[in-house]
C-alpha cells in the first residue's frame, strides 16, 4: 500500500470521531482534501463557532445555544412538576417528536455500564437526585428498554425511593405497527406481563 | 422541535461532505461540541496540514505526498508502458490490493455522466491523451462496468483510436464465490460471451 502518512493520519482522526469510523472515512478524508478552501475554513470556523454558542443546559444538560437554560427548561408553559429522565439527547428528541409530554427532561449523558467503564459519577445521577426538591411530583424513567437502560432505571429509581414521589417508567409492549411474528420473545412477554383491561 | 441555529448551521455544513449526510450527522454534531477542545483544534489542524501536503501526482492524479509524483509514479520497478485508467483513488486501491499490476495508473476523477453534469472536460481525460506517447504500449480501460463507467471507456477509446497501441478492457464476467443463482442476467449474458476455451 502507498506510504501517505499525513493522509493516513487524517483518516485515524476521522476514525476517532464516533458513527464516522467505517470504510467511509476515506471517501470523507479525499472530500476533505479536494474540497474548497472556503468550504474547509467555514467548516473548522463552524465547529468552533458552535462549540462557543452551544453548552449543556445547567439544569437538564440538553444542548441549549447562548443562553444558561435550554428553550425547555425556560419555556413557560413546560410542567416542572415532571421531569423524564433519557440517556441521550437524541432520546428527548424522539420523545419530542411524540409532541405527548409536557414536562422537563433530565439528560444522563448515557446508561450506566460497567463493562464500558460508565459508572453512577460518568453520569448526570447526582445532579438529578439534588434537582428533585419538593416541587416535582413525578419522575418518568425513559431509559432504554437494553440490559445497561434497566440497570440505570434500578439504579436511579434506589437513590429516589426515600422521596415522596411518583416514579414510572415507559411501557415495554409490541411497537406500533408490528406483528406477533416478527418479534422477539422478550418482548412478547413483557406485552403479555403488561396487559391491560380492553 | 428546539431553536438551535448555530447547532443547526453545523449539522448543514456536516451534511455537505459526502458519505456523512445521514442520520448520524447529529451524532457527530454532538460528539463535536462534547469533544476535548485539544481533540478538535487536531482535528481541523490535520485537515489543513493535509491539504497542505498531500497533492494529487502531475502524472496519474494519485494522492501524492510531499512531492510531486505519487509513491507509484515515482517507483522504479512500475512498468511505465502499460498504464490503466481508473475513475477514483479508490479504484486504484482495490486494484492494487490485487497485487497483480505492475504499471501505471490514470485516475480520471470520476465517469462520464450527463445527468450529473460531468463531460469529459470534468474528467482528466486530455492529459491521459497527452500522456500516451510512444513508450506506452498497452491502456488497461479498468472504469466500472456501469453505464457511465461504460461510456467512459468508450469515448477514452475513440480519443486513442489513432494512436498505435493495444487498448484493453477488465474482464467482464462471474465473480468469484458468487453462485449463478443469485446473478443477475446481464452479468450471466456477459460470461456467457465472454466464455473462453477451457
Amino acid at each position: 500500500m502507498q506510504q501517505l502518512p499525513t493522509f493516513q493520519q487524517l483518516v485515524r482522526q476521522l476514525q476517532k470521531v464516533p458513527f464516522l469510523a467505517s470504510k467511509n472515512v476515506y471517501r470523507v478524508a479525499s472530500f476533505l482534501l479536494d474540497a474548497d478552501q472556503k468550504f474547509i475554513e467555514n467548516f473548522c470556523k463552524l465547529i468552533f463557532d458552535a462549540r462557543a454558542r452551544v453548552k449543556h443546559c445547567q439544569i437538564c444538560f440538553n444542548w441549549a445555544e447562548g443562553e444558561a437554560l435550554c428553550s425547555l427548561c425556560s419555556h413557560p408553559k413546560r410542567d416542572r412538576s415532571r421531569i423524564c429522565v433519557v440517556e441521550t439527547w437524541h432520546d428527548l428528541c424522539a420523545l419530542e417528536r411524540a409532541e405527548q409530554y409536557t414536562g422537563v427532561y433530565h439528560i444522563l449523558g448515557g446508561s450506566l455500564s460497567p463493562l464500558e467503564g460508565r459508572g453512577p459519577e460518568q453520569l448526570q445521577i447526582e445532579s438529578l437526585i439534588k434537582r428533585v426538591d419538593e416541587t416535582v411530583k413525578e419522575i418518568i424513567l425513559a431509559t432504554n428498554p437494553t440490559p445497561e437502560g434497566e440497570t440505570t432505571a434500578n439504579f436511579i429509581a434506589s437513590r429516589l425511593a426515600s422521596k415522596q414521589i411518583v416514579i414510572s417508567r415507559l411501557a415495554s409492549g409490541m411497537p406500533t405497527g408490528s406483528s406477533l411474528e416478527y418479534l422477539d420473545r422478550i418482548t412478547i412477554s413483557k406485552a403479555l406481563m403488561g396487559r391491560r383491561p380492553f
